[in-house]
């Protein structure tokens, strides 16, 4: 296979887009779509300062690579969330990652807060998963709000989003309905929110990673039995093989007719108050890191 | 296992419905989900002049049997394709039916109308299946609204519409979206189109015909490769084995919420006229039939 905009021996094959590319090429083709995904959804300008979270994993890091070589002005942000080997492992990796490139980096540790997850997983009756989100959603967001962010950005994939759409679609889910896609707007406390990678698929990000050569953390997160939306994901890996764009077409079709027709006068009528306790937004008395914290102060399961 | 009503063995299983039945109480079930069907969305009432449009398969013919067991007054309409072998087996298995169970029957022969199938097939450069669709449907109408039928009754199961649901979504077909349901109103020349068996899985209407002994069309047509939707019907069959009762949740919570999200005031601002040659409701100058038909007098592909 030749490279489609060079002609030369393709590396990479891309059948959503009818083409397939040499390395420089395919690299260029990753950047492009970069940029058009902040300027579609106008995620932020050359004059924001911006969040981005590191996981440690291929794609929160080809982000950052990727808005450090367009010249926006970054931070990282990696949370410790404190089990044993693999959060070892994904913060030294993140650590790694920002000196190699000379990227500032805040790390905050969830040990500072008594909120290690291993400790908290003891005291909770289901998965950990949710909490675990919970807490890392909150101090993404009160480190972004506290150091004067304009932005948080994330490094979610188009599969990641197309997933996270087909499960709200599925359960027909108004409010998430309206509200997903790659920027959530500024307001009653929460940072804007932008997922820059939104047009790119996980295959596309791992092509990169792999060619930049970026160490990532790769093994699974201990806690997690069968990753979410592993099913969905299978699903739209078949659906994509048997006509090439399905998934990026379902994505923008759900932004341009889906979701307004969801948006309507009615929508975010939830009112947010400040938790009784630390002053965080929230829309029941005490937020759900205070409530996290008591149970965490509890007695542990027998 | 036990039957969930009556405690003796079941012979049925319904993850679904977190219950199994015997054969009688799976027949008690069967029915009250048909009543259920057609009570929530008033498809019709005993006042109504029924058309049932019997293709020869299950669905059609346990549909039959059930409203008339109902004691609703039915009509069958046939429509005889002209498909060697296929369409003589249907057709012989709808006529035997009928007069099993004393019930009348229309036959339509699109020989009548110089439209047999396969004529048609051998002019087309894409697969028959959607002029087939579109002929079947346009005589169904024809024959509802010329013989004074108040409504039109089809035997699409849940996986039929669920099928066709998450097809519509996948492209978030906003005309589609806003129309989908077990029930279609009358207008501009359109008999009203009602769905009774829309509460039924798939699996269960096999079952209903199994223990109900009808004899039905079982070949599938030798003009369609791969019948369309079986990846979609695949997927749900796999998540609803994993999380029984999706199915239907996502069905009627499209109903509940989603159709509605999409039925604004822009909607069904197609204009039809009558069509130029034949006078039938067209948004366009000549009708999809008069269309066909002058295919079908044009020259044969070569």
């Amino acid at each position: 296979m030749k490279c489609t905009a060079c002609k030369e021996k393709a590396v990479v094959s891309l059948p959503s887009h009818h083409a397939g590319f040499c390395e420089p090429c395919f690299l260029r083709f990753f950047t492009n779509q970069v940029e058009k995904g902040i300027r579609q959804h106008k995620l932020f300008t050359h004059n924001d300062k911006i969040l981005v979270a590191l996981s440690g994993g291929k794609d929160s890091l080809a982000l950052m690579l990727e808005l450090k070589a367009l010249g926006y002005n970054i931070t990282g942000l990696h949370i410790d969330l404190g089990i044993p080997n693999s959060s070892v492992q994904a913060r030294s990796i993140v650590e790694n990652f920002c000196q190699l490139h000379s990227l500032p980096l805040i790390i905050k540790e969830l040990k500072d807060e008594n909120l290690m997850i291993p400790f908290i997983k003891k005291r909770l009756n289901r998965p950990i998963c949710s909490a675990c989100g919970k807490i890392k959603r909150h101090f993404f967001n009160k480190i972004a709000i506290e150091n004067g962010y304009d932005v948080l950005a994330t490094g979610h994939n188009l599969d990641d989003e197309v997933a996270r759409l087909t499960s709200n679609t599925l359960r027909w889910d108004k409010a998430y309905l309206s509200d997903q896609g790659p920027s959530l707007p500024a307001e009653n406390g929460f940072s804007k929110k932008v997922k820059p990678l939104w047009r790119l698929s996980e295959f596309e990000t791992a092509n990169y990673a792999f060619l930049k050569k970026i160490d990532h953390h790769i093994s699974t997160c201990p806690y997690s039995r069968g990753a979410s939306f592993t099913k969905l994901k299978y699903f739209w890996f078949n659906l994509e093989e048997e006509s090439p764009g399905r998934k990026i077409d379902f994505y923008q079709g759900f932004l341009e007719r889906g979701r307004p027709a969801f948006q309507t006068d009615e929508q975010n009528t939830t009112k947010l108050t400040a938790c009784t306790k630390c002053g965080y937004p929230t829309s029941v008395e005490l937020c759900s890191i205070c409530r996290i914290k008591e149970l965490v102060n509890s007695e542990p399961n027998k």
